[in-house]
């Protein structure tokens, strides 16, 4: 499973003044992506942590092409792009409906669960999402 | 329909340093839920926004009692305590599983949607929660 | 020291579609107004919690008076209504110069940094904030 | 003036589970730092947009050198990079004293204040910030 399809609903407290999605809320949701993209895999980040590995955020591209609304119903599409021995790179569309909204490029680096040490991308991930 | 339950899932951006959800972030997932009972019964915020009423939290009251972690599925149940004219009060307990982790008891106003005065309570809402 | 004045920017990232500021981001205000009191007496919430001691909200009544806007600037009065044994109550009054916003009224426990066990408010803060 | 320094200090809000700031979160601070600087050269975001102009993110890069912390006081630097008619591109560096915390580099649109379509960069901070 490289593609992972996430949908969530806008509320009033991913809104700013302007009457659109916040822009940092947008990682928010990329997040909570990702972490669903585990847990399908049979992964969840408590349990990675107590395993001794943590994915931590090393670099992210935005690009912001459309705003969203209170009450949209969005879809966070990620794909793991590349998975190397310490880091993975991913991308993360977010659409409403046919519509773009935003797209992110992230590398995520593999650490030990003090963050202190690199340490290997897990096997099993490794071998799922390839 | 007086009572309506609404899940979710906690993830790192509701988390705080105590390694614990953070304790304002339990009004973000009670106005989510609030939203959602309104959307079952045929309401979205923006549409009433249109239609000329907003609900907006006049006071609230909350009692911690466990803290929540990172993986938590939560359940919101919200329950219409009271309906009046120009406002209502609702009562939501947040659960996990059997635990209570927060209880929260809040009243709002209908108010215009410039929020410049206040407006009946829309009749159909009225009905549907008492 | 009964008494601390805190003075805050409301930013986008404060606001909702509502053109406001949030409701729940009024809880990140206070406690940051409350954080900045235990500094000013000495004490920082890290090496609090390095000494064993956590403050952990435990109940709050909250009062919404006036909306509040992007660019305002907001001040904090917190003051430390009563100093038991194992408990605080603070009162924590949010104004926009002459206006009040919001009113809240909390209650913290003093407890292990483990969270697990209720320990005395530490002496020296008892002692300040009395 | 090119270049511009604001102070901040990360609270229980802009951490997370691991016990640092969560990494979105850097994004607002960013978003602080800005209006600060505008407001520093005799503009505010809400007269702007009375004035018919809003600045738009249009896209992000970010790198994560170094985790921050609770009671951290961070400094954002931001230096506009280029001014141009419709856009500007800016770069801000968080440093915890010597530390580099986090590089952010962001192209903002000028749109007009419905968001409907861009606008020039009003003449004044054309000039200022060149």
């Amino acid at each position: 499973m490289r593609e992972f399809s996430y949908e969530l609903r806008v509320y009033f407290s991913d809104t700013d003044a302007e009457g659109i999605v916040y822009h940092a809320r947008y990682l928010d949701f990329a997040e909570h992506a990702r972490t669903e993209m585990l847990r399908a895999i049979g992964y969840n980040q408590s349990q990675m942590k107590e395993n001794g590995v943590i994915f931590v955020v090393k670099s992210m591209e935005i690009e912001y092409k459309k705003p969203a609304f209170l009450d949209d119903v969005l879809t966070v599409v990620t794909t793991a792009e590349e998975i190397k021995k310490f880091s993975a790179v991913f991308s993360q569309t977010i659409r409403r409906g046919e519509d773009e909204i935003c797209l992110i490029r992230l590398k995520v680096a593999s650490l030990s669960s003090d963050a202190k040490r690199i340490v290997p991308v897990p096997e099993h991930i490794a071998e799922v999402l390839k």
